[in-house]
């Protein structure tokens, strides 16, 4: 039984796997991607991953790949692997659809619009510092369509509008997550699942930081103290402390960069 | 045990949930809600589903939304009720994943791009033959933010760029689908599954007569065998059968009309 995991820094989609491997104390090698380089568009990733995306977990040789997927997977392959509260993923059909339900809030409403504002100010600081050339080489080998999109709108900037929009939704998902914490100790009920560790990855973790306006502390209330619990859990903590080789100035995410 | 089933008409999320039922063999009370008076957005609907949408799923009282949870949640509720042929969630983790991975794709990148097409011929028609003060009456009454601004828009009508951009995420989707179809029997694997269910109620079913430009038959042969193994299936033939109180002249998911 041998686990690859292939990541890059402890923050959003790389972190969101690595929590339930650390949490679960499942041994695995890291592999780390560097995204700065481009690692995930170069032949030898796209072999492994056609989409060319980080996170991606190797079981044995096969290829897991999204982490919403790769967290199920884990329950599924390692039942018994689990911290001493209680499973990542409730044993009882309704706490399981309890996490999903956040889950797919998440994953659908929540991850995207908080990478719009961090793609705004860190990685179209990448993609203005190409040559339009290099540029335009970078592109060509970039698999998804809207991965695509997603670089040259970077290089450009976002609209106002968008970014707008994504504000909206996130301080309407901060909204949603405190009154939740007012009603449960956790996301999904009274124990700690992959839906905290999937808010806490994608937005938990940093909102306080990138989004001073929202005045968390007063706003969420609750959330602050969902998030010291979560920093609290060793498992927790053995994530967040990986490698980041992000450049200081551009730590939009895992820094102090606005 | 007693399940509920809250529906509309036999197509995208409320066909979604009940093919499960019906492939599974399951006893339910039937409740239909009907959209067209806007009984979704009611008091007495509200107050199951804060959320103001269909599907909606009782099981003894406690309530599950959402028909990827919906459909998670009958695989752990009721793991033994399957059809002859195989479970509608394979039971080894790999083919789970699977499952899963397209669960996702089509719930992120093929439903909301259909629905718009959809929304954009059909529900705007509907918007528009509402007079402007109880159409603010009726926004009003929507719950979620999205689903106002997604009713405001039908009525004034989705851009252009919007439409065009929806009708290349569903190519590409449908390319996606006939490639794995070359792969595997089914989308997930040899065996039919969650997934084509999935895909089957929010695109596979209608794609061919909402989008004829596409020219399915020649661009997707796959799929259109595929569809027919479908709806060759007494489960989904069952659950395609429910009634249908759409205008004969609106019926653009159900029907002829383009």
């Amino acid at each position: 039984m041998a686990l690859k995991y292939y990541h890059a820094e402890p923050v959003a989609n790389s972190l969101k796997s690595m929590i339930p491997l650390k949490e679960k104390g499942l041994a695995f090698e890291s592999v780390y991607v560097d995204l700065h380089k481009f690692d995930q568009h170069q032949p030898w990733f796209t072999a492994i991953n056609p989409e060319g995306q980080v996170p991606v977990l190797d079981h044995d040789g096969t290829i897991i790949t999204h982490t919403t997927v790769i967290n199920e997977y884990l329950e599924d392959a390692f039942p018994d692997a689990q911290p001493s509260d209680a499973p990542l993923r409730p044993r009882d059909p309704v706490g399981a659809a309890r996490m999903r339900y956040w889950n797919k809030f998440v994953d659908e409403h929540v991850m995207n619009f908080v990478s719009m504002h961090g793609w705004h100010r860190m990685i179209g600081v990448i993609a203005r510092n190409i040559d339009s050339g290099d540029f335009e080489k970078l592109l060509e080998n970039i698999p998804l369509p809207d991965q695509r999109k997603k670089w040259a709108t970077a290089r450009s900037g976002f609209s106002e509008a968008d970014l707008a929009n994504a504000t909206a939704k996130i301080e309407y998902a901060v909204d949603k997550v405190e009154q939740q914490l007012g009603d449960t100790r956790w996301l999904a009920g009274e124990t700690f699942t992959l839906a905290d560790i999937n808010f806490f990855s994608h937005c938990g973790m940093m909102v306080e930081r990138m989004f001073p306006d929202m005045a968390i502390a007063t706003r969420a209330p609750r959330l602050v103290d969902w998030r010291e619990r979560m920093t609290a859990r060793p498992g927790v903590a053995a994530a967040l402390s990986g490698e980041d080789r992000t450049a200081p100035g551009l730590r939009t995410w895992t820094g102090h960069v606005q």
